[in-house]
């Protein structure tokens, strides 16, 4: 039996979809991080590897017809030497196609919508927003990492939010839930001298990895409930920030769908909330499986755009 | 002879001046590093007391009437620990005083002015303000380091300008004098591929220090000068910024003075003309010698706040 098979390879899981050819799932596999910035490549093709062979288990490789990785740090393989590495691991698999490597947005792009362009937004620890044309990525907006931007990430929430205290703290112990929460988190104390806990939390926050400024991002979001002003001051600039983005990524007047995908974006957070009503009447998707994206991806190579959307459904 | 010791102790050096109560120079010493937060307790301390030793080589110490240390990290002297080194280090100079340590912006301040208050603006690697109240420092505007701000530092400058290249190269190879020089220090090459750069100075950025990203505020000045709109638009920016550091250490139509420090803010940047111009007619002055600011309050100690300013004149 013909089938196709699609993978969403990302920083810290990795999760493989086999369907036949009309959209019927067949088998399901997962494996660990094979992002190659963050994995040695061996490693990252051995898990998508695996991820594969779980997915396709009781299935004769030589029937896959199509296969499609969606890979975050999929611009790696732009290196030769790389890409020989992830070739050599793949070729054990015996697939009856060659595998295609895209990026991990374009597949979740494609998880969401069969339509051929739209935006792509991610706002989980970092931010990037893409355009995407004909399935491929054609632009990108931000996507700079921590140290040259990621505007509207958990990164960038974590760290005006630290910022904000600390400017309160210029002057008085600040009482209001934000402020609380991450004066405990970051320090342990709320304390009474404010310049000591404005000096503290310069050091404790300078005492960890830059990233895990992103620990504080949802101090904001459970601060925004409550109301304090501090915390609906960064929703509100987050929002400001992420709807340029998508609106840099589009033409005036535009229609295509927006997929949103990431923790500062979700159908519950106040991001996510703010951020549907801001862009009105769009099509807006929030994605979490970039894998049903790819292998319907890997089904339109076989059969063109009319490919059936994969199913959750299993034949019979 | 009775004489007063002043002393700047900075990160890359240290630079001691010992004046009779005149205000005549009785003799310099200079040593190495001596920033708390990035060198040895006891390596920096023994570095204050070089310089000490060298500057009153043909004195008795047990005349030195008073003596004050301008110190860059002398908050790290707030733990008892850290102190006693010290202070057990300092006791084998046989003073007849202690040795009085402030802020190295406070001795800055003070090597400016007799006035008792006003502001201290530092813009080198990083940026600080801060309110001087009676020669003590009252109140701090910014000086939370790279990681979370240290706006308007040629840290913040060098990260504008990468910035400002990377969005650029969103959509082009650019030609202005500014993008041309980031990309040849950053990557060495100015490419035709405009997605390949963007890659590439990403990585070659995040490949350095953090801090290292002020390496690039030079260029921004440079390009100022020959009209790029890019780095007029940052040197703008960034004077907006100093501005307002300045402006919120103040009251009001207050004339005290305003007292600069470090390379951004110099008489020939940029920035420090154009911030000039912007502080109008207040008293502003830029200093380069933290020691005869030290020194001066050293002779306050002794005779109170009608003490004669350190001259370069020697006696005879």
């Amino acid at each position: 039996m013909s089938y196709v098979v699609g993978v969403d390879a990302g920083g810290t899981g990795s999760r493989a979809l086999a369907v036949d050819l009309d959209g019927f799932r067949l088998g399901r596999g997962a494996s660990g991080g094979a992002n190659p910035n963050s994995h040695p490549y061996d490693v990252a093709a051995a898990r998508i590897a695996e991820a594969i062979t779980l997915a396709i288990r009781d299935l004769d490789p030589a029937e896959c017809k199509a296969c499609v990785v969606g890979m975050a740090g999929s611009s790696k393989l732009t290196d030769p030497e790389v890409a020989a590495v992830f070739h050599d691991t793949w070729s054990t698999l015996g697939l009856g196609c060659e595998i295609r490597v895209i990026t991990d947005q374009e597949a979740a792009f494609a998880s969401m919508t069969s339509e051929p362009s739209g935006t792509i937004l991610v706002a989980g620890t970092g931010s990037i927003a893409s355009r995407i044309e004909n399935h491929r990525m054609a632009r990108v907006v931000g996507g700079i990492g921590w140290l040259l931007g990621d505007e509207g990430s958990a990164y960038w929430m974590g760290r005006e939010a630290v910022r904000a205290v600390l400017r309160l703290l210029e002057t008085h112990v600040p009482d209001g839930p934000l402020a609380q929460a991450v004066l405990i988190e970051a320090i342990g104390t709320v304390g009474d001298d404010h310049q000591l806990l404005w000096q503290r939390l310069i050091t404790a926050a300078n005492a960890e990895q830059p990233i895990r400024l992103a620990r504080f991002a949802p101090f904001v979001s459970a601060a925004y409930t409550s109301g304090d002003p501090v915390a609906v001051d960064i929703v509100t600039r987050t929002v400001d920030v992420l709807a340029g983005m998508v609106a840099d990524t589009r033409s005036p007047g535009e229609q295509s769908p927006v997929v949103l995908i990431g923790s500062v974006v979700g159908p519950e957070s106040p991001v996510g909330v703010l951020l549907r009503e801001r862009l009105g009447d769009l099509p807006i998707y929030f994605s979490t499986e970039g894998a049903t994206g790819a292998v319907w991806l890997a089904a339109v190579d076989v059969l063109g755009p009319s490919a059936p959307r994969p199913s959750e459904l299993v034949r019979g």
